[in-house]
């Protein structure tokens, strides 16, 4: 089997943690396996090289930041290379440039355009271990380039998807996807198997495993992903095409996200384009809308809720000033909990017994979205984590 | 004009030296220069790389070790950009291998082999200032190499050389180089002009502003060098051919060196080739002799006195004991005293004054040994710091 390895920042965060990471590729590679390892800086480097840049402007030149900041990976990718060739195995450490991660040149969040995967093939066919720095590449003149946070994450999925690997397996402190967070529900349990969108929709609600780049990035390229802990043996969890699951639950996971405020506008003129100007202004703003709710009242005027980041939530009130002949009240005293499920395609009833737990126990829903796969609603903050464990036991997560 | 200016550890260990060598380098380029400024890591970088590499083995992986060391100048020659591009000057920090800096692939302490200077020559002419990381190269397969202990000094020397600089600039923590060291004699004056041949006597018998290599390569390449202070204005010391100074000092400067331990071999059998046999013994175990010293006695025998680092007395021992025959006498406790001048050439009676004064002080010289440039008496320790200040003065260097 090829597989893909990537070790987050605490994996690595000192000479111990690389060992104990050099012991793990060692165990897979004697498995007979082809392995190419993706790492990140050792946890702390990458914000100190940011602190120095951050020194002698809040706008330090990003093409040099990007220069500085590769750095943190070479170095661990060196470091983890020296403990396997000091374990007698072959391996050997490459910089984004000489791992041919090929990205567009806009620094600090550039995107990778194509992987020349000739040099890193070659080293495999020899017998070696690749050890690849992660969360960098070079753009078409050779500058160096980083690929912003979740960066490492991007370069293994980019690099499994252009091997063609088997699996991608990314390493962190947590072992796999949980049906909600453990620190909420403590009867949450492991998902063993999750499809891409529904990963995506529990990491946008605030599941902290994957960022939802690289969980596109695998979806794209269908590359089989396992996240998995540096610190256990557990297989944890895969996250893969919905093809490949063969029991689809209705529900797989609940989703908190404390993130959101509401913003609602009463009594807006109903002509048509209102809403497509209103939410226009807003994108053009890069204020990022989640839930929108319309309704028309009785007086034929309309009433807009919707949210949105809770730190976007004063720079939404200035586009709002336009709309002088609305009400407009915020609330940032609201969180969304969401129903995640690919089973909920092929089944009813799910959101409405949903609905009927919540108001069982008195929990007022201020606004409800529902997408193929997603049920979410907005509740009051202080009913947030009850809502979830509510939610969490009605469809039988905890069994 | 075209200058390359050098940077060390310490003139770059935190922010604001880096910000202070900014401040310099502008100075330079507002003044209508071109600059190529070649930094080394921030002090400590390179040791703490370097703990982390021996964590996993005493003897780590060299390619890896190179790896991961050349981020140390990576990291400060993109803030040293960052910190010139926010002053409002165009600045664009390069890699060894973006420098074109080519080496032999000996990692670790990889030799420069010639510098492919287009793209520096493009930057410059495109009103950049080139700053290049130091230390570091790449080989002929690309792979990134280190150029070993001062090898900042190297890289900044063969840009100079290679781009036909009018002058390289080596930045440190002191202003120059001295008659002898200010420690050991208060009245110790900077010399403002010094030859390569007189430079390289004076470092190798303890000087530390700049590394014999690093001499040797700018005597080879004629580039005019400067030692200065990062932290003052002063001119510092020119280092030049011989030609370039009018004035010939009969005596340039007294330099100390208590790293030395002396041998005796007394009645070894006077066969011709016996020397010759001997030092090739300890030139095959690697032990660098300094003085020798080789009589004859009323005997016939043969005595034979030479000095070597201390730190390689015990394998040279082991290499004496097949002289059976031979008495051996150790010494750990003397100082080689040595005077330095290009003048002496044309100036007869420098050593018998040295003898002489030393005499008048009751001070036993054990050892002597003369060539074109320098005279150098081996005393005992305790007499080292005054033998000092007794050549110091009587070739009038405080006046």
């Amino acid at each position: 089997m090829l597989i893909v390895q990537k070790y987050g920042g605490t994996s690595v965060m000192n000479c111990d943690r690389i060992q104990n990471v050099a012991n793990k590729v060692a165990k897979c590679a004697q498995k007979g396996n082809s392995l190419v390892v993706v790492v990140s800086a050792m946890s702390g480097v990458t914000d100190e090289i940011l602190g120095y840049g951050h020194h002698f402007t809040p706008l330090p030149n990003e093409r040099e930041m990007d220069m500085a900041l590769s750095s943190g990976e070479r170095i661990t990718a060196a470091l983890l290379s020296i403990a396997l060739n000091n374990m007698g195995l072959k391996a050997k450490s490459l910089s984004g440039r000489k791992a041919g991660i090929k990205t567009d040149s806009v620094h600090t969040k550039a995107r990778i355009k194509y992987i020349d995967t000739t040099y890193m093939r070659k080293l495999l066919s020899e017998g070696y271990i690749v050890v690849a720095a992660g969360f960098q590449g070079v753009d078409e003149n050779g500058e160096v380039t980083t690929l912003g946070r979740g960066g490492s994450d991007l370069s293994a999925v980019a690099i499994a998807g252009a091997l063609g690997a088997d699996t991608c397996e990314i390493y962190s402190d947590v072992d796999g996807v949980y049906t909600t967070d453990p620190r909420i529900e403590s009867k949450a349990k492991k998902i063993e198997k999750i499809s891409y969108d529904e990963m995506l929709e529990l990491a946008s609600m605030g599941a902290k495993v994957l960022l939802n780049r690289s969980v596109e990035l695998a979806k794209k390229w269908n590359v089989k992903l396992y996240a998995k802990s540096s610190f256990s043996e557990d297989v944890g969890t895969l996250i893969t095409g919905e093809d490949n699951i063969m029991e689809k639950p209705i529900v797989s996971g609940i989703a908190l996200n404390k993130n959101q405020a509401r913003v609602s506008l009463y009594g807006v003129s109903d002509t048509p384009g209102i809403a497509s100007h209103l939410f226009n202004t807003l994108a053009n703003a890069n204020i990022n809308v989640d839930m929108i709710v319309q309704t028309v009242g009785r007086d034929g005027k309309t009433n807009l809720d919707f949210t949105v980041p809770k730190d976007e939530l004063e720079k939404a009130k200035l586009c709002l000033a336009t709309y002088k002949d609305a009400t407009l009240e915020f609330d940032t005293e609201v969180a969304i909990v969401s129903i995640v499920g690919v089973g909920m395609k092929s089944h009813s009833g799910v959101a409405a017994k949903a609905f009927k737990a919540l108001a069982d126990e008195n929990i007022n829903i201020m606004m409800i979205s529902t997408s193929e796969i997603k049920v979410s609603v907005l509740v009051d903050i202080k009913y947030a984590e009850l809502s979830v464990r509510i939610l969490h036991s009605i469809y039988e997560l905890d069994k």
